[in-house]
């Protein structure tokens, strides 16, 4: 539920509000907006205070039927949310291209990688050093060693980086070395990591759960902004479905749903979606069309040699046609991307 | 199976390697390349034939694996083929754009779409005549009537007309009243339908079914193609998922999929897949985007008094709205729309 | 809409009330119940006569919000609906087992079939003449000639026989030969097929779309029933899912979601599911637990050499042991299944 | 990769074999069976090791082509595994029911569960204590008090208990309170968490993802197993397709086909797939008639006051019904139950 205070409604009757409503089991969230405060008040049930609420001196407007991830909502917060990464703004003009390997392999791998990415216009590396597996016997990740080479290509490159975490325990060390904190499709649905993730100050990019409904992924954002991080970026990378043609079927409707209910940025992953780096750039310029902040791109310097999904990893001069095509689409539609 | 000739292969030569193959129990189908000809052999188990086939003098080449659906696939033609809609041609640099009512309701209804089609840069008018209902009580279309409106508005505006047919019973009728013969997702499997839509000589367009693959749907268009009729256009429309936000799921990944695999021109149906009109004009961009050749949308002058899926049509300037990024995006992917 | 009349609404009342209903452009359905007569009002839109129609002397209650379906809702028709198939009635206290091949590809595959069928306990005999193949190379039926050999093997062994018809065209044809009319999952929205079996007296096997909603197989059902053919038995075969481990995914809570909201029959079919024919049994035995009124399952003499989805048939043997557990487990849920 | 060891290969030669597999970067995971030793060779590529280990002295044969998930298939382990639950063994003869409530609320609303499922012949007592919920604000359970509940519970029914685990972080505390540590389905692919249960000594119950494959489960189980921990059920609990009717798709054709690819014991939780209290009793015989060594069902004395889906909760005469209904069904299957 939201309510909406009345433009001269001072700090004590402000207070005296938020206890009201805390005093009733509920959490208030309050966000300043240029002509009056606005009031989420959080918990299940809140829409039965309404009456009350609408009671107060002081309190304007109440709207029971908010959704129920009230902090993500374009109701709560009309203005498209920025997410700063580094010296990079996401969510604003500039279309934002992330692209790197799957994996950390090694350091030449992976500086091979961010060279070919910055030049040709991304403007954030992604290399994965955790990595969540189906089978206990596939490869994991460097883990610490690929944090460590991560930051050796941010030296280089200046290209802030993302990467992904998988529990708690390895939280602080991931959000020591990174520049924005990715949570993996299978994970989106690990709340306490959500609100682990949460509770630092460090962006996060959450990514759609193979089979998670695009309420339900408002819902895992909600629990990231309401545990006090309000820096959240969604990415769309592909649903699972009967077809096997794709490795997951690319939901591009995300895209201008998500848009119409949440002020938070959205990117979209083309490579784990096709599953096919021959579709990559397709699908690339598709999610820009779309109206995508930006994108999520594996490459390779050597695919074929990939440790894992390489199959899906475009290889450096591939990724910078890619960016052609990516340049040319944005410009159509409005937006930017660095140049090359 | 397909076998590709020596280049001097006479006329006598040939005529005795399809007897051959004939006298086995299978079809063969011919195509003339401008450097040999290419014999699709038809029917199950034909691979078993390879090594005797090779052995004729004249056969230059057997490739067994060639896909099951031989005909439609760019193995068996690889250069694109080019569909003609009246003065339309599908599959080429243009990409053609059908739009109008869901169904046809009334002249006033079906001219004021049709003009705006035209004035927009649409090139096929669509409307539905014989409509496929989930319920035995909704609206079922204004039948022959209907396809005497399109014909009023094909004269007025130029505009080839595409409707669907939902039974053989009808298709003499449809046929002589249409220039593009739809298939509908809830008939993509009805095998005879296919069969008897290839036996006329109007194209067809043939739409995804709601849970086929994109290999059962080229094996759809081989039912057509096999059955005499080479003028086929694919269209996706979205398949069901568990996601409810949108009516279907739009599988873009399904154009490059299909491009890479069959030579018959590709459209997209923003209208049906996402069900709401405000998803269309960012869907309809990333189609284009992705490589469609031709788009299938919904419009209607008033579409909160449609009698049918009024919620997924755009009114008339919406849509000319949405041309305009259209015709900038096919541009930034060296396409081109018509002027409006 | 569902409208309930007085006890003592007499004729001539009750036909002015129909009259009402028929000027206002809706059907009327009369269903004679032991204490009342109930009337299905039939259109879209039906539920705005509400208050009129209730106004009515002689109408005594009008239910607005009946399911889309009101003819073959549990709230028109309170009482299970009893099919008659030849002699065997389907929908009572006995479980019913139809059996045979795929496809009929033989008079000696057929009859050794109906013989192990009749033996094991079977009380109907199933065996495809026209086939509905995804590849137009496929074997598609022996036809008319099939139809014959089911006539020869119903001679013999006295069980009646269902076969799917696959168009209008085949109408007649197949209903003179056949007891039980089957239309198949690819053509649960053939909606003129629908119409048309509706019109014969023969009764139908409506089988669940692959991606049909139970909604939209109700709907199905309503169109063959409100065109005038009151014997329709629904027929879970497998839903299309990502998992592929089995051919399709058996949704057996269908059985009882169906048994709440319809009066008709439900049968399942576990070999169209699966597609493995060694998972068969232990889903026979789980539909008849879940209440199943009937089974359909593909038996061959040699499936190794069947000529389509030999994959999925049952041996014989295997048959004769299946039927004994699902004997013992009809038992054990009072229900109870032809002696072998 | 699995291999066989001779009937007579001392214990020094088999340290020799062991080395040597692991001195090449795989584990060597040994079962000692009546007749041979079969060793699993763990970690990706190990199939190449095969003909170098042939060769080996000792070696009896090698198997390259077993699963993915070698220590939990039924080529590594021939024989049904065994899970003993305090005094209570799953996957023996007896059909072991899990009943309790979806959340522990209170002392009172726990007992009287309890005993209820005691009495009707419920082996173990299901209860949430730590709760995910797809909304941050949704009750999240009572956590340790909760706990303390059940083991109070468990002193006066004597059933051994069986609750949820969330992350690693509650893991020694949850451990400590339960007798069977459960996964859930939003949690099957933490693989932290299995790992992390893998090196506990407490029996471990592992729900199906939402989106998961059969594989994907066995994958999931081997994560637990290589870990160390050999004491692992499996439950199918509903998978998420485009059907509405229920919360989730039952995939009941998941307990065959387990049990052909694995030796661990197979649960069915029908109350999360069907989330409609009225359709539990239907699944759960078919769940028993299917197969499943044991059924995990949600009861509630008062379920519309339940804090948690109360939708889905039998209340307890109606438990006690269903059970009948399971005892009468698992007889006719060659089972047992517990007396009521």
């Amino acid at each position: 539920m939201i309510a909406l205070l009345e433009k001269d409604c001072g700090l004590r009757r402000k207070a005296e509000i938020l206890r009201w409503i805390e005093s009733r089991g509920f959490r208030a969230h309050v966000t300043e907006l240029p002509d009056a405060a606005l009031v989420g008040v959080l918990g299940a049930g809140a829409e039965e205070l309404a009456a009350a609420l609408l009671a107060l001196p002081g309190v304007r407007e109440v709207r029971p039927e908010s959704p129920p991830w009230p902090l993500v909502s374009r109701e709560h917060h009309p203005e498209p949310t920025r997410v700063r990464v580094g010296e990079v703004t996401v969510g604003g003009r500039e279309v934002i291209v992330a692209a790197g390997p799957c994996a950390v392999e090694s350091e030449g791998q992976l500086l091979a990688s961010a060279r070919a990415a910055a030049g040709a216009g991304a403007r954030l590396l992604r290399g994965g050093a955790f990595k969540p597996r189906s089978s206990p016997y596939g490869f994991q990740g460097l883990g610490e060693e690929a944090l460590r080479l991560l930051q050796i290509a941010r030296a280089e490159t200046g290209l802030p980086v993302v990467s992904e975490v998988l529990s708690e325990e390895d939280l602080d060390l991931v959000a020591s070395h990174v520049d924005l904190l990715q949570i993996g499709a299978r994970n989106m649905q690990n709340f306490r990591l959500l609100a682990a993730v949460g509770r630092k100050r460090t962006p996060v990019l959450l990514k759609r759960g193979l089979s998670a409904t695009l309420d339900e992924l408002l819902l895992a954002a909600e629990y990231v902004v309401s545990a006090g991080n309000p820096q959240v970026i969604l990415c769309e990378r592909g649903i699972r479905t009967f077809e096997r043609a794709t490795r997951a079927t690319l939901d591009l409707s995300a895209v201008p749903v998500l848009r119409g209910r949440t002020h938070l940025p959205i990117f979209v992953d083309p490579s784990h979606a096709a599953g096919l780096r021959e579709l990559v750039p397709a699908l690339a310029v598709a999610a820009v069309a779309a109206g995508a902040d930006g994108l999520l791109v594996e490459i390779h310097p050597q695919p074929e040699q990939s440790l894992s999904d390489g199959r899906q990893s475009l290889d450096l001069p591939a990724f910078a046609r890619m960016m052609e095509g990516v340049r040319a689409v944005a410009t159509a539609v409005g937006r930017e991307v660095a140049a090359g």
